[in-house]
């Protein structure tokens, strides 16, 4: 391989622009999808199915599986749960498979399957995927899942955050790599100040969760690196880390 | 108007995704096209008509115009120059018409003509641009070029150095926007060598042309501020603002 490339694809309507060849895709929805994903599968769950319609996702029920599904950051009605880092708890998802579709990060998720591995990326996992990203022989591409399709400044500055682990002598960013990581080292020190600028804070304001949004900004709470196999997420386990 | 929005919309591939409804449009394509439409205006150009296509430039041949094409950062062949800003200096520009067709900046400006008005920014004329928005009871949207769709670190730290300029009360900024000038505040101490890390940097370096990105980094060289009248660019005339 040529020097390893780390890139980031700041809006999921990017990505057909991004040559995803020897590449692993890091999903990334800080604010909840992917802070969630890897807080369930470290709490147990056995897998997590994402799928992009709520008809798709309807299509699982009665059949033994947990079914979650947001639109617009709320649950959508009939459905066990959404996407709340707190209905991912072990006493809730512990041996279970849950099938989740989200208004924007399982179909970025969906986007990315044509990469050589899809994992998903969130602050609570940061220090085991770093490492286990800098061990690979593969282009990085961070995909920022936005906000139907507009950029999603939490997601920007999580991927600028993994950035800053990853560079490196032989590493090559792209432009959209070095302004994250710009993004992220001005906004570093006062991260949840910065972050509640971001539209999705300001979304998310009246539907009262600001528990999950300092929830989801934690680090290394959990060592789990969900990763895509057969259409379904679960823990790689190849490389175990222990949180910080 | 409710409250007066200032969005950047960090790739041409994104523009369907934002409204341009009563939106002034500021098209950002820093090395080089942008930087020469400004100052070829300042130095008395009649007009710059921007297209699309070479075929569409070479059109008109023979009717007194000076014909300008760049692609992959290269002056077309047959073609009287390119997006140099050295080739729009007042001895070769002065009373001319300019046909231009560039790989990212026209193609940018074409895609915004649904805007309320479109006008063109760079570091050379960013104080006159920057007084004459904040006068204007419209939402502002600023355009980066960038590079094949893909995010140009030039260009959006221009957008930032603006919107940093522009951030007051009762302006609204979007997730980009906060991005933007974050990455330019990082930046702005070592703005040349920060903009050496940018890709388009790399590739025009074997072309020989950094006196063009010198160039292209100097402020408030000029006040002209070119603006999109039937399908060309002339200088907007009603608030002429002195250089510092």
């Amino acid at each position: 391989m040529s020097s390893k490339k780390i890139q980031v694809c700041l809006s999921p309507a990017l990505l057909p622009f991004y040559d995803l060849n020897n590449t692993i895709a890091v999903v990334i929805d800080i604010f909840r999808a992917s802070s969630s994903m890897c807080y369930g599968l470290a709490n147990g769950a056995r897998a997590i199915i994402p799928v992009e319609e709520i008809d798709e996702c309807l299509s699982y029920q009665g059949k033994g599986y947990l079914l979650a599904a947001e639109r617009d950051g709320e649950v959508v009605e009939g459905f066990d749960f959404g996407n709340s880092p707190f209905s991912y708890t072990r006493e809730k998802v512990e041996g279970k498979t849950i099938v989740l579709t989200t208004t924007n990060g399982t179909r970025a998720i969906k986007q990315c399957t044509r990469a050589e591995a899809v994992v998903i990326g969130s602050f609570l996992n940061i220090t085991a995927l770093s490492n286990w990203l800098k061990d690979q022989d593969r282009h990085v591409l961070l995909v920022c899942a936005g906000w139907k399709n507009h950029i999603g400044l939490e997601d920007m500055v999580f991927a600028g955050a993994l950035v800053n682990r990853l560079v490196g002598s032989g590493i090559e960013l792209d432009d959209a790599a070095y302004a994250a990581q710009a993004t992220y080292l001005g906004a570093q020190d006062s991260l949840a100040a910065f972050l509640a600028n971001a539209s999705h804070s300001k979304r998310m304001r009246h539907l009262n969760i600001k528990r999950d949004i300092a929830f989801c900004l934690q680090t290394d709470k959990v060592s789990a690196i969900p990763i895509l196999k057969d259409g379904a997420l679960t823990c790689l386990l190849e490389h175990v880390q222990t949180a910080q």
